[in-house]
């Protein structure tokens, strides 16, 4: 008989002790080893994944979906070469984040820990059932993982990989767990395990996310969705301002960091708005452009209201004829959902304005906003990009994952 | 007529931003000019103090909260010395926590910044809203405080002393506002203000906290429930363990970090449980006894399972027999709420095995868990005691009304 949701959350609570116990260097051996166990298992994981997809086409899944299910051996790989990287990277429980002494003597260390249970729920995209395990198992967590029932035969055959590996190394199975119940009804009873599950983290579109934050008691972490957008300001370089606008639009579409607007001060829309439509026509984008732009190119749609605040996840970009930086930062504010926003400038004092006004977790001058990733950014391995202002803000790796207790020593000290 | 709570948090959003781009120093002596201000006109303050309170009084308001509701000379100077505390410390706006610079030349720097709008929900404590307002100025918030309807006046004169200073310095009143809406209707609108609140605080007891967690889809700051606990291990010294049992049990009962539970190595109880139950007694404590201390001591009522999970806030301390550290551990993670908890011993293997293993934000040994507060662990003025494991645990101050954004400069970089 299955386990209901709350029965795992409780094994995964009872588990989590023995994992906070071992040492950074036999967290970081069990991550090797289950990269080296899934590489030797390749061939028979490939197998199930391989009839699940069938299986899945049979029923009518669509292409795009597909595909996302699909593993092979690339896929494989670099899901190993994740791991490898979360392996090697450098450990932080148990670290001291800052220690100090009172003058009465009591001594106080703030240091960190794991949070304790994390649920991640997700669609059918198998590889975030194991960087998901991989990041928790770092950061000393037990994780919930709640896929999707598209890819329930694939994901078992993981997370068999992965608790194998756990039991190798003397550690409890229950660490890691796929959820049994892939009801609907199972989503929210993880968002509301409060005392069991530390933290959610639902990966998905905007509607999981939007669904998981109504009903969670359990705290959430909202990752993902990126209206972002690029101001390419009066002083901006020609040729700098193209490129920028071609790669956060062109290079992946379909990914959160890439924008969906350009914001174009009136200067540069004069002088340069022409070979800037070209050169993202040429490169297959759809424009849709505020009634001045249009004026200049009557032959692309008028954007709606509607554009300004969609995350197109598509080859099409919305662009509006700006006054100034202010007129730019005011729309960024609007629309934007505090993912990762940009300006190209030379100008010094219109960076430091659209930096310190503009309220969102990455900011990029000169920069491609396809920058906010962990791992392009130098911050590691991501369970997300963080798009709340509590706990993590911006790309989120193990960090983001453990809280901070004090330890204070007296002797005897009374108040 | 009344603006509605969805209204007023959107005029403390447009105020934000004006208080986000003041100096340090501008913030600092503004609190100062705040607390002068509230000296200057204490008169005043006082004589419509007392008129509310006759007036509650009058509506048969309880002695224990028209004292809470009460102001006078004494409570206006302490309110005067906290707002000077927290206007002399150090600011943390705008610091860059973190920068780096990747191989391929990106600059990047973490910086702190307001979290923008914060909501407080407390009682009829009229000092919570000259605390509250001075923690959210300094940490560059604007804020709405949801006040008792039971301190309506004296909250009203309080908020027109603060807003007129705002004025005064150039700053617009909305920054710090009162919610006109005080039904219960209004607490419900601010917990759900999402994309207009950054962070909800309620500060109250324990049926407050979970009203608003359960309903709540802006993030919450959960505050304040302390069933906290003493475990007295075989090798305590029997004078210390004393003094600390009566210190966080009596010192001052009806506070948040406060024992409620002391357990005993059955050792140290053997030979001491009658000299600690007869300190108690003599300091006015009321004994519940597992039924195992109850062989020694009959006449003393037994502990009831419910015993165990309750927060008294009174002269009552439950007292349990344990066999290990272990057990004392285990009792802990079952009963406790993550606040505070101390262990007496000079057994280090003990002492790190309960620093390890126990779950919560202050952990203490041979000191008292009375020491958790901002000022007392040298942290500053706190908005609470956070209970939670993300984003901020234990003393929140300033530091937890911020969050923080990553800048990066390129030179055209794309990806």
């Amino acid at each position: 008989m299955d386990l209901t949701v709350r029965e795992q959350a409780r094994r995964a609570q009872a588990a989590a002790p023995s994992l906070q116990q071992t040492s950074a260097e036999s967290r970081k051996q069990l991550l090797l080893a289950l990269g080296f166990a899934l590489r030797q298992q390749q061939a028979e994981i490939l197998a199930v994944n391989e009839e699940e997809v069938k299986e899945q086409a049979g029923q009518g899944l669509s292409p795009a979906l597909l595909d996302r299910l699909k593993l092979n051996p690339e896929r494989m790989a670099s899901m190993v070469d994740g791991i490898e990287q979360i392996a090697n990277a450098p450990d932080v429980l148990g670290e001291t984040i800052t220690s100090w002494q009172q003058p009465n003597g009591l001594h106080i260390r703030q240091v960190r820990v794991p949070l304790g249970v994390i649920g991640i729920i997700y669609e059918a995209r198998p590889n975030v059932t194991v960087d998901a395990a991989a990041l928790a198992l770092k950061s000393g967590n037990a994780v919930l993982l709640r896929g999707s029932r598209m890819a329930a035969k694939t994901n078992a055959r993981l997370v068999a990989t992965i608790t194998e590996t756990l039991q190798e190394h003397g550690l409890p199975s229950d660490l890691v767990q796929m959820v049994q119940d892939t009801s609907r009804q199972s989503v929210k009873e993880m968002a509301q395990a409060r005392g069991l599950i530390d933290l959610i983290v639902p990966r998905g579109g905007a509607d999981l996310i939007r669904t998981v934050i109504e009903i969670a008691t359990v705290p959430v972490l909202e990752t993902g969705v990126g209206n972002c957008h690029l101001f390419i300001d009066a002083s901006a370089p020609l040729d700098m301002a193209v490129a920028l606008a071609l790669n956060a639009k062109c290079s992946r579409p379909a990914v959160c960091n890439a924008i969906e607007t350009i914001l174009l001060h009136q200067n540069w829309a004069e002088q340069h708005f022409a070979q800037l439509a070209r050169a993202l026509e040429e490169a297959g984008v759809e424009l849709r452009l505020c009634p001045r732009l249009a004026q200049y190119a009557p032959n692309h749609k008028l954007a709606s209201e509607e554009d300004w605040a969609t995350e197109y996840l598509d080859l099409i970009v919305a662009i509006k004829q700006v006054a100034d930086v202010e007129e730019a930062i005011e729309h960024i504010q609007r629309y934007g959902t505090r993912h990762s926003e940009g300006i190209v400038s030379l100008d010094e004092k219109n960076v430091a304005r659209f930096f310190a006004a503009v309220d969102a977790a990455c900011l990029y001058h000169n920069a491609s906003t396809r920058f906010s990733d962990g791992y392009a950014l130098g911050l590691g391995a991501e369970i997300g990009i963080s798009t709340q202002k509590l706990h993590a803000r911006g790309p989120t790796g193990v960090i983001g994952l453990t809280t901070y207790k004090y330890l204070v020593d007296g002797a005897g000290h009374i108040r």
